[in-house]
């Protein structure tokens, strides 16, 4: 740690898919935290697909980041001085600090981590957003049963690993569909899907399909949809009447990417229809009511490794836009973090 | 009534839009019925849009119509000899005989009507199928609430025509959309739709979703989808967080038509998740269960005149294929039926 502090701003609104320059690396002084704050220095910062969204100027469920402005995120990091008398210096917390060494903050959005519990980064993914997404998806979104068959898309993602985990420890028979031989074999060792099918593998939805048929021979009753995409439409043809989806994510489709080859609008309304499916969008920071239920729930599957999960580590917060991009196109394994600075002694 | 029974059969599956000649007559003498089952003379046919799916051979909720078979079909008929105890020459009954002159029975599916209530007609219209729909997507389905802003695609059809005036009932403002200045007209000033808005003379999409934006200036909670097409896309845009879509029918795309310049599905799934929709695909005869409860709160609102109807005339059984390819563009104003036979003294 410098004297000085770091933030990756939005130098540009992306023309379609986001490249480097889009982002620009700033430098200044280390903010001095006022009355009723305190300052964090960041630990780990959490790249997350729904920040695609914030880069455009679109209407969308949050404001979109400015441009010169830092990029907004999840942090884990230690207060280091504070004038808040509800915050100590060395406690590990977690919240939207954004992509910054350094900020300060007056505790709206912050949560104290338990290093007690699992290491401190599983509150940026299985015990955090990521995992809360999947539980509430999974439960409140799709109301998945034992007994029932469910899909997982980006099945070993920092969403999908914790649906497929938790959907095998209700009862479930989960799929996945991850992209490449090395997730799905981490997907069905580890994860307990009963299968998980390769998209990249698949020369199209068609073919995808047929896999998803095979694997699932008495249909599909639930799809967590992180994706979208090849996918989406590889699925809706094996969904059983009155089947659910909780959509979490477009991501196939991000930067615009895919849409001109997607499925027609019109099959999957016909497939809604038909098969009176329930289609169901929803955002997690919508369902922070039931954070700590899900945590008191979590945790103790964290603890004693009922639950697993994997980590994607770039180093250095100068690392996160290549990192971010790298999300973007699947190309991270497991939960995609930044290493910003050391854990405390 | 001669002594020949009449049926139209699927003649041949059409490749995209039908034709009369995907159409056949077919003569014969009018049937006997065995032990337990009863001949009815049909005096009223209904034409729905649903009935275009059954002359596909594809897989969907129902099985498909067979080619050479008569064409499926719900009809008000006179019971006119019985082998059956539960059933009377003379009494008037509600169910799915098919396009034809008379059928035998056993009596599955079929339910009698009261002539007391409301001319026999409304048990295909208003107080049958297309009303139980209305009532179905608005409550079960959507789960419309008084205070709440509902779009009604095909706003004077069948089912729309009932749905605008349950919602206004139930104290939600209704905003219709239809095809032509006197359908909006008969919406606004017979059906309490708050405004009525003519899809023909949009020249796309963006243009209604203008004119939905100004009707609805606190967004849409609930849209009843009829339709699909060029008005889904229009409102879209204007639903609310949390809004619900009861989709019943995507007529707009009946035979592929408008499938091309479809919006694209990503545009539409990133509504989903961004607005946090629901999208709930429904079929009518899943519901059959609440048919009576239906029926005991419609009728009495049917008879004092506070829901009311209108309804499109073809003339004999044989007008039948031609009313139902006019309904399928939107030629009807109102439930269409075909007078098959008259009406007992």
């Amino acid at each position: 740690m410098g004297e000085h502090a770091k933030s990756v701003v939005l130098a540009a609104r992306p023309a379609g898919k986001p490249h480097p320059s889009d982002f620009r690396i700033e430098e200044g002084p280390v903010p001095e935290p006022g009355p009723g704050r305190f300052l964090a220095r960041t630990i780990w910062l959490s790249l997350d697909p729904y920040m695609r969204g914030r880069m455009d100027d679109a209407r969308s469920y949050a404001p979109a980041a400015e441009v010169g402005g830092a990029m907004p995120g999840e942090c884990v990091a230690e207060v280091v001085a504070s004038r808040h008398p509800d915050w100590r210096p060395g406690e590990i917390v977690v919240g939207p600090l954004g992509w910054t060494t350094h900020a300060v903050s007056d505790g709206t959005g912050m949560r104290r981590v338990d290093p007690a519990v699992a290491p401190v980064s599983t509150a940026l993914g299985v015990l955090g957003m990521p995992g809360h997404a999947a539980w509430v998806g999974l439960n409140e979104i799709a109301g998945a049963r034992a007994g029932e068959t469910i899909v997982v898309s980006a099945a070993t993602g920092a969403v999908g690993s914790v649906v497929g985990q938790l959907a095998r420890l209700q009862g479930l028979t989960a799929i996945g569909v991850a992209g490449g031989p090395e997730k799905c074999a981490w997907a069905e060792a580890e994860l307990g899907y009963a299968a998980c099918l390769d998209h990249s593998a698949a020369p199209d939805a068609a073919a995808l399909a047929a896999e998803i048929a095979a694997a699932a021979p008495g249909g599909v009753d639930v799809y967590y949809d992180n994706v979208g995409g090849k996918t989406l439409e590889a699925v809706l043809p094996a969904m059983n009447p009155h089947g659910r989806v909780a959509l979490c994510g477009t991501i196939a489709w991000h930067s615009g990417q895919g849409v001109a080859e997607a499925m027609p609008l019109p099959l999957a309304w016909r497939a809604i229809l038909t098969r009176r499916l329930t289609v169901r969008g929803f955002i997690v920071f919508d369902h922070a009511a039931s954070l700590p239920r899900f945590l008191a729930e979590m945790a103790p599957l964290v603890k004693s490794g009922k639950v697993v999960w994997r980590e994607s580590i770039a180093e250095g917060l100068e690392a996160a836009p290549e990192a971010f991009l790298r999300l973007l196109d699947g190309g991270n394994f497991g939960k995609q973090l930044v290493r910003v600075g050391p854990e405390p002694r």
